[in-house]
């Protein structure tokens, strides 16, 4: 079975690894990372949400944090503060800058980011196919109004520097409207056997990926079915703060309108946390198929749980 | 008094440490630093004898090794080797990295190597100032033949690499020809009332400085009286391998040579160990002004005595 996941960072990344502990070794799974929140640090350019992807799956992760490297080192840090050169509130390890390091000396040598998140992957052996939304850069920035007055702001300091303390005014993925999907992203949706939406955050991971022109239009027309999974459980984030961002486009942070935001044009099926159960049947009724089952990715296989009741539901969906 | 000394990396950060303790707060020393062994590595720039000079004189160098950081981490070049990405040969502790991240993002915005050096010893504050030999680059290598034939590595390869142990048939400083001064530089060498050439590499150190155009010039026409230090001892090199270098230039590994290989146009007076008294009479014969004293830098105390040594040996040939 060809499985197509869209991902962002540590949600989609633990979702993951409970799907490979799902799935058989003829199962081929392609991930669809998010690039909205890559960044340009120190010259190099940064992929949160790919590294954190290529870490959980290869045996990198620190996995109490979520993101970045087991055993980490910080000497790079505390020379920066030294150096007095920022910024102070995003933290980059010394193996974490190793990736950055030989990701930046490809890019400037010319490879894209898909072949470099290849070179990258032969590491790592992550299990999945790992592919960036797009080879065109693509920076997700945050509208806010502080003390400094009305201004964007890049999405990671609106989310690490500012814990999302500020309201957000509007999420603007800047490069998205001229960005092309990444080779073999709409190939893999085109030949999906099951296309899944892991419970990462519907906004500025998922809705990052959808924004690239192609990339929406390919899920919506794919044969295969969509079943994605609730990242609110019980009117809150599971983790992190997609309450925040949800409040930007206008939709409640409930299972139930993110799923109505997503639409049936768009999915076929959506997992509620049993919490949520009250929500089956308005999303039932608006042409969704919908199940409650156990949402907590508290181990891995809890996590298999979930992917296998998500393959379950596409396969009762499946026209 | 305004001291100019040329300066390698190891040998000539040694002695400017002995400089230090040995002048006065009046004192104004301005160091030229040989850029000559710069290299890229990973994208970035790595300017090894400057980082030398700044770290000794700033407190952060690894003692023993005398070249690197102190407390050094080497997270990094764990995580190249996994990512198989090398040299493997050249060690880049992350602590150093940093310092090669802040240059290399600088000079990508524009900045001039010496504004970027000048920033740097903001945080060391070396007590001197430091000025790259020049802001173009140039790039020592060296012309070698083994089983790979006859070809032209960098100077890094050939000695951190090669450990010098393949003969070196020529050693051309690339861009040389066309790099200029950097700012401050002709004026430093000109406004001096001492110029000091510390026990650097006569080759691969301070023959690469005065390659650049101008420089030679400008130390010959200077008005102040200009001082070598032999970094042979006893026919052999105090520390690392001069001697290879020096045979290529046809000049043998002797006290006395390389102070006539400078020759009388160029320096006013010598310091040969009191190892090599037997050499005096012949510098002297070829007008060079020598004096035998211990010359081994055991400790900053008899280095400081070397620097004494050699500032009152310009007194006596001032004219």
């Amino acid at each position: 079975m060809r499985i197509v996941a869209l991902a962002g960072g540590i949600g989609g990344a633990r979702f993951l690894r409970g799907l490979l502990a799902a799935v058989g070794p003829q199962d081929e799974i392609t991930v669809i990372g998010n690039t909205g929140d890559d960044i340009h640090l120190y010259g190099l350019k940064v992929c949160p949400d790919l590294d954190t992807v290529m870490y959980t799956l290869g045996g990198g992760i620190h996995e109490e944090q979520g993101w970045g490297r087991a055993d980490e080192t910080w000497s790079i840090k505390a020379e920066m503060k030294e150096y007095g050169v920022g910024p102070e509130w995003f933290g980059l390890g010394d193996r974490d800058f190793a990736t950055h390091l030989v990701r930046s000396q490809m890019l400037t040598a010319g490879y894209s980011l898909s072949q470099v998140t290849e070179a990258l992957c032969v590491r790592w052996n992550p299990g999945v196919r790992l592919l960036p939304m797009s080879d065109d850069r693509v920076e997700t920035h945050v509208r806010i109004t502080d003390e400094q007055g009305t201004r964007a702001v890049h999405f990671q300091e609106y989310w690490v520097r500012l814990h999302a303390a500020v309201d957000a005014e509007a999420i603007i993925p800047v490069g998205a409207d001229t960005a092309k999907p990444a080779p073999g992203v709409l190939e893999a949706l085109a030949e999906a056997d099951v296309i899944l939406f892991p419970p990462s955050n519907p906004v500025v991971s998922i809705g990052t990926i959808l924004a690239v022109p192609g990339i929406r239009e390919a899920v919506a027309a794919a044969p295969a079915p969509v079943v994605g999974l609730s990242p609110i459980i019980g009117g809150a984030p599971v983790r992190g703060m997609a309450d925040k961002v949800l409040a930007v486009v206008g939709v409640e942070a409930t299972a139930e309108a993110v799923a109505l935001n997503y639409g049936s044009d768009l999915i076929d099926g959506w997992l509620v946390d049993t919490a949520d159960e009250g929500a089956v049947a308005a999303v039932e009724a608006a042409g969704i198929a919908c199940r409650a089952v156990p949402l907590l990715m508290t181990d891995v296989e809890a996590t298999a749980e979930m992917a296998r009741a998500a393959l379950a539901l596409a396969e009762q969906v499946r026209k």
